[in-house]
């Protein structure tokens, strides 16, 4: 053969199993495997919701401490380590022991679910968190339909824990599993973390990740948790951040007793007055913290970051709709996301202590507690904003000459996460989502502190990514959770060229 | 005879008749008829105690809307009743109906008696007002001994209602009972308006007032209540203003349903801090009410008045002890006194529907109702307080530019009241506490409203005087109430010799 023949014959070779690859589209290429499996996950699909219907169906509330409920949420966890068995994985089911409850009575723990398939050294090894405890619902709190039968209405599969994660956990194992029914290669090595106390503060997850952070951890490379919502009701996102919290408690005490306004009122330094004045002292009406040095450490903002926002998929009136709130602080939708995601932000939470039911009670409260707390951002520090919170309260209160007493304590700290969004992770699930939703993710944050993914991230030192499914609509924790079938189907895909794209980039 | 003797000797039976009355002391007068009375109560005092014991026995608690507790409330009523008809008066047991509660069910109400002794149209006519409905009480909250059995330790009655109201109602029946027992004619006409319904409301009683005026309170020339208690252990005390009362709810909504403060923390014009601003604009750290124009009304202060304030007995150590408040906004007495009973307060009571629990919930509530109440003075008004508080709030409000729901309403709104200290039954009552007590009563205010007051003051318009017999530490409402036998028993001499000044000056 002519050498040039020869050169062209390996090019036409090389093209062609570049378009066998799904890399290009032309007229009539023969289908690549995400094609294959695109397809066989639409031709299955009443299978999946089917699956999601029976996993639905389990009452694995682990908020509420009832026997009934807790066998429920083991019954749950059982199903969950059956299939993953199913699919190939080993399964090692960790025991937590039991719970106490405050009223003497215990409960057993659910276990949590360390799973993993596949231990290929070339290949990258992706672990999924997710959970399968659900929030409590029933029928009479204003659902359609009950919670516990997942009911489709236009495309809407509405029924507790259908978003809020039983339907993203399926979606990871539809991706995992098709991959099997169309005999292609798994590309990644997968292991998977189940909990099923993620609603009750996740008991024991902290702990098991420490105390496996060599051994089942260790071969870790990326952390994917797909527990949160797109930011819009069709365009996908990616979170690459969440705000901190620092959550203080401002105690004024005079003293233990309650005090009558007829027979004390005019005489006393009011704790209530007292603790007005400080939490009036946090912030202004335009919502600008008042705390001296509070700004100090925000990141400052960019120009290239500011162009993030611009492209961020957020329709100002349907989410002021939707919201039910009137008229925001602010008017832009750049300047409203960089104060739910960027800007640190002052809310008071309320009271305790003082008269907080219906009617006229005319008493002097004798000892209140104040709560407020800051979302934190980059590059704040909770123990600096604990420093900062206290001088100032103290500043304050000293200025009122009150001879109550005043105790300020920080009861939450978390610091705020960022992610780094060109971690090879973030690179294969922007063009996964490109290849399965045919466009560009909307870059998120959550103004939230989401403690699950900083558990991972502070423990392993591991990317973490955050890749939801589910739409701006989904109702977590509300009545009437949904999740739709097009995004728990396309979603399943997504994983599925999520697992491709990461092989690719390994 | 001689005239000139004869005017000696009907000066000589004009002596002889005063002394009679108990005016002078001299050696070993014959026995006036407060001196017969005083050594008749001290004789029969053990049965005296043995009545209230059999009174406090009766479990008439009107808070609990329980049958039984009801039931205990009608045979406290009969047994009153029968009391006073065994003491010669003619008794109306006013039927009210019943009680519709809000579980629908309904519980009979109490009768209001009326009863009447003597209508000589030469003699005042005073109405005595009390309650034979006691406060909840159970062992188990802190009683050294059974609420419901009298309990003497060192001369001390304990028991529920002791003091609160039972003993005063009896010392009253007490007085005008010894009057017959030792053959003096009643000096006055005597009038009884006993509820059961005052620990919950006095429910039907000012309409009854109202329905009576023309019948029953036709004749009534004052009306005597005792129903509070005296500002120190042993002195006793008349009791000659009430503070009113107005108070606020302040509503701020965005919307009725709560938010999360990750997810709306920065953008929001959140109603509580709104709220917390309103509060804090309304008194500063001294006390001081910052509302335009709310000391415009206030009666001026004169030197006469100052006086009556210094002769105030008041430890301030034992009172601040006592209280458990390590400082009070004033230092000396007069000023204590001064803004207990002459000046305006304000006291911020709380807040409804923030997070009012304990723990650390990230909420931001959606909608805030704050609570607070000024104590008004003479001769401050109820509707111009209103009108300066709404226009108050309205400014600060509108200075914040929020795009909240405002609104302000009060829910209580009583005058105050001060009574002519130069009426008679004021003068006849401070002579018989000279006489039975030896020394001047303390000339008190209440910082309080008394409703009851208020309810004769404005529908009669007959004077009220308020001639308390209890001690300051008596308890009334809390556990281990008590009445001193000494307060008991001197008390009933005290109504006795105050039927006969008032007869005096009548």
């Amino acid at each position: 053969m002519d050498p040039k023949l020869g050169r062209m014959a390996s090019a036409l070779l090389a093209l062609l199993l570049l378009l066998d690859g799904g890399m290009l589209s032309s007229p009539a290429p023969p289908p690549g495997p995400l094609e294959k499996i695109g397809r066989y996950i639409d031709l299955h699909q009443d299978e999946f919701v089917q699956t999601l219907r029976e996993w639905v169906a389990v009452e694995s509330d682990s908020v509420q401490p009832v026997p009934r409920l807790r066998q429920e949420l083991l019954r749950m966890m059982a199903m969950a380590a059956e299939k993953l068995q199913r699919l190939g994985a080993s399964v090692d089911s960790v025991d937590l022991g039991s719970q106490q409850l405050p009223g003497g009575q215990s409960l057993p723990l659910p276990p949590i679910l360390l799973a993993e398939l596949g231990n290929d050294p070339r290949k990258p090894t992706v672990c999924f968190y997710g959970h399968l405890d659900v929030q409590p619902a029933k029928q009479g709190d204003g659902w359609l339909a009950d919670p516990y039968t997942l009911t489709e209405v236009d495309g809407k599969l509405y029924g507790r824990g259908a978003t809020d994660n039983k339907g993203p956990v399926l979606a990871w194992i539809n991706a995992v599993s098709t991959f099997g029914a169309v005999e292609q290669d798994l590309p990644v090595n997968v292991k998977f973390v189940l909990e099923g106390m993620e609603e009750a503060g996740s008991v024991g997850l902290e702990e098991l990740v420490r105390r496996e952070k060599e051994r089942f951890f260790a071969g870790v490379d990326y952390i994917l948790i797909s527990d949160n919502l797109w930011l819009s009701r069709k365009k996908p996102a990616l979170t690459y951040g969440t705000r901190g919290n620092s959550y203080f408690l401002v105690e004024v005490k005079c003293r233990t007793q309650d005090f009558h306004s007829g027979t004390f009122g005019g005489i006393l330094h009011e704790p209530l007055a007292d603790l007005v004045a400080l939490l009036g002292s946090l912030v202004d009406s335009s919502g600008h913290i008042l705390i001296p040095g509070i700004y100090d450490s925000v990141a400052p903002l960019t120009e290239d970051e500011k162009d993030t926002y611009k492209a961020v998929d957020l329709d100002l009136e349907e989410y002021r709709n939707s919201s039910q709130v009137e008229k925001f602080l602010f008017e832009t939708k750049e300047e409203i996301l960089m104060h739910l995601w960027r800007y640190p932000s002052l809310s008071i939470h309320g009271i305790e202590g003082a008269f907080d039911e219906p009617g006229a009670k005319t008493v002097i409260p004798g000892r209140v507690v104040g709560k407020f707390s800051i979302r934190l951002v980059p590059h704040m520090n909770v123990s600096v904003v604990e420093k900062q919170v206290k001088r100032h309260l103290e500043d304050v209160f000293s200025k009122r000459n009150s001879p109550n007493h005043m105790t300020v304590s920080m009861v939450v700290g978390l610091q705020p996460w960022l992610a780094n969004t060109d971690d090879n992770q973030y690179l294969a699930a922007k063009r996964a989502i490109r290849t399965v939703f045919g466009r560009e993710p909307d870059m998120i944050r959550d103004g939230s502190s989401i403690p699950i993914a900083k558990i991972f991230q502070d423990t392993l030192q591991k990317s973490v990514l955050m890749l939801p499914l589910g739409a701006v609509d989904d109702g977590e924790h509300s009545q009437n959770e949904k999740i739709n079938r097009w995004n728990y189907i396309e979603g399943s895909k997504l994983f599925a060229a999520f697992f491709l794209e990461m092989a690719k980039l390994h």
